[in-house]
C-alpha cells in the first residue's frame, strides 16, 4: 500500500483509460457524488469509466447520473472512492474486487488501507478530495459536476451545520454554486422533502427515545413494526440517526435500527470530546469522532446492555 | 428618505458618536446578531451605542452581547437593523422611535421606506449587508463580531439550506469560520438542540397536518394546549413553520400558530415560483417571496377558508 497526495493521485489517474469506480454499500450523496464527480471529470479527458455499487442506487439521486451511459466497459483499474473498508463494498464486491482495488480516495481516518494506492485525507467529505483532484487534473468544473460535488460536500456536512464543516467546505460550496450547482434543488431534496410517511415514523421513533446517565446518552429504537406503522421504508432514514442528538444536554446519541432481516444496526453521535467511532470499534464497528456505526444479531434488550456498558465507560 | 449604499451608510455613520440600535419584536439570530455586530464595529470606532428590542432577548442568544455594557445612553441617532416595518419595532417601541429613525439598515423587499436613510438590499440576511458595512468601515473582524455576522448568516438561511443562500453568503461564512466564529457551538445551538418537550410538540404538530388541492398545500396547527400538553412554549418554536413545507410535493405550507391571547400568528413558506408575500397581503402581513406571515384575530376555521381562497388563486 502506497499513501499518496492529490497531486499524486491526479498523476496516477492520468496513466490509464478505462476505470471501475466502487462506491460503498447503501450509497449516500458522498459516495455517489465523489464517484459520479470523478467519471465526469475522467470522460472529460477522454477516460472511459463505469461507476458500480453493490446496492440499487435510491432513484433521488438521478439528477447526479443524469446524460451518463453507464454501460459495462472493460477495465484497466478499479478506484473505490469514500470506502473506508473493502468490506463495506458489500460481500459479493468484496469477493470479486476487494483485493484488487487500485487506487481508494477516501476521509476515513479508520481507512484499512486495503487497495495498492491510498488518497486518505480528514476532510469533511470525499467531495472535497475529488474537487481538489478535478482542480489538480485541470478538468473544467462543468454544472453536472458541480451538482455531483455539492451533494457530496451538502450531505456529508448536513447541509454545512455539522462541526466537520470547514472554511474550505464553504468555498468550495461557493465555487461549485458559481459553476452551475442547482442547490436549491439539491437542498429540497436532500434535506427538505420528506414524506408524509417519514414524519410518522419520525413522531413513533421520537416516543421510542429513553435517556440515561443524568441525560447524557439518549437511545432511540426504529423497529420493523414501526415502518409498518407509518407506512415509510429505510430507504428513508438516511438522517434519522440526528434526532436524538438534538436533545438538549445529550452528548452521546444511539439509534438502534431493525433490519428486515432482523438483526440491528446502530448508529452513534457524539458530541466534543466524546468518540462515537471508539465505542463503535467495541463491537466491531467503525467511522468517525462525531458520528460512527456497528451491527448487532441479539435483541433489543442485549444490545442496549452492552452499549450502556462501552457508553458509561466514554462518558467517564 | 433617502436611499443609500454600502459606502455611503459607512460614511454616514462615522459622523456621529452615539447610536440607540433597534431590532424588531420576537427577535432572530438575524436582527440579533446584526445589531450586536454592528454595535462591537462601532465600539471599535470608540462611538458608543446601545442595542434595545422591546421583547427580551432569548438567553439562547446571550454569547452575542457577551462581555458588552449595554447600559442606555444619551444617543445623536437610531438605527434600526432588520426592520421592514416601524410596526415591527412594538408598539411603544414604534411610538417612541418610529418616526425619528435616522438610519434603517434592511435586506426585506417589503421595507416600507420608514427612516430618514435606508440601505435596503435584496441579501440573504441583514447580516451580509452589516459584513460589508463592517468591511468598508475598515473594522477587523474580532471572533466576537464573527460570531455575531455568522448567527445572522446561519439563522436567515436555515444554515444555508434555504434558496436565499448565495455564493457570497457562503463566502463570507468562510471568512468568518477563519476569524474565529464559533461555528459548531452557534450551529449546534441554533439548529441542532431542541429539548424533548419541542420534540414532542412536534409529534402534536405533524398529527394536525391536513393537505388542500392535490397535496400541494399543506396547514398545520398549533395550539395553545398543545404547547401545555407538550410542556413546550412559544420560544422554541422558531423553525416549526418549516415543518410543512418539507412534505413531499407540498409547495404552500401554512403553519397556524395560536398565541397567548388567542389571536393566531400564520407564517407561510412556499416553493418557486408561488409567492408567500403576495397571499400574506391579502391580510395586511408581509415578507419575502419564499416566507412571510400575516396575523388573525378569528376563529381556525375562519383563518383556514380565508388562507385557502387565497392560496387557491396562487397556485392557479
Amino acid at each position: 500500500m502506497v499513501k499518496i497526495d492529490v497531486k499524486e493521485c491526479a498523476a496516477l489517474l492520468k496513466e490509464f483509460d478505462n476505470y471501475l469506480i466502487l462506491t460503498h454499500r447503501n450509497p449516500d450523496g458522498d459516495t455517489l457524488g465523489s464517484a459520479f464527480a470523478l467519471h465526469r471529470a475522467l470522460s472529460r479527458l477522454n477516460k472511459k469509466s463505469t461507476v458500480r455499487c453493490i446496492d440499487t442506487i435510491p432513484p433521488k439521486y438521478s439528477y447526479l447520473w443524469n446524460g451518463i451511459h453507464n454501460d459495462d466497459i472493460e477495465y484497466d483499474k478499479i478506484i473505490a472512492v469514500d470506502v473506508a473498508d473493502r468490506k463495506l463494498l458489500g460481500e459479493a464486491f468484496d469477493e470479486l474486487y476487494g483485493d484488487k482495488v487500485f487506487l481508494c480516495i477516501d476521509h476515513h481516518l479508520s481507512n484499512r488501507e486495503y487497495a495498492q494506492h491510498l488518497l486518505l485525507e480528514d476532510r469533511a467529505a470525499a467531495a472535497v478530495i475529488i474537487y481538489e483532484i478535478i482542480c489538480e487534473l485541470g478538468v473544467e468544473i462543468t454544472p453536472e459536476i458541480a451538482n455531483c460535488v455539492y451533494t457530496g460536500l451538502a450531505t456529508d456536512t448536513g447541509c454545512f451545520m455539522f462541526s466537520n464543516t470547514t472554511p474550505t467546505v464553504h468555498r468550495i460550496a461557493a465555487d461549485v454554486m458559481d459553476k452551475g450547482a442547482d442547490y436549491t434543488f439539491i437542498n429540497r431534496l436532500m434535506f427538505e422533502t420528506k414524506t408524509l410517511s417519514y414524519l410518522k415514523l419520525e413522531q413513533l421513533a421520537v416516543s421510542s427515545i429513553e435517556t440515561h446517565f443524568d441525560g447524557e446518552c439518549a437511545i432511540m429504537t426504529i423497529t420493523q413494526d414501526m415502518f409498518k406503522k407509518s407506512g415509510s421504508d429505510e430507504s428513508e432514514c438516511d438522517g434519522i440517526a440526528g434526532l436524538p442528538r438534538k436533545i438538549e444536554g445529550v452528548k452521546i446519541a444511539v439509534t438502534i435500527r431493525e433490519r428486515l432481516d432482523g438483526s440491528y444496526k446502530v448508529s452513534l453521535r457524539t458530541v466534543e470530546p466524546y468518540d462515537a467511532a471508539k465505542i463503535c470499534a467495541h463491537f466491531g464497528g467503525g467511522g468517525h469522532h462525531a458520528a460512527a456505526g456497528c451491527d448487532f444479531n441479539c435483541s433489543i434488550d442485549e444490545i442496549k446492555s452492552s452499549l450502556l456498558k462501552a457508553i458509561k465507560e466514554e462518558l467517564e
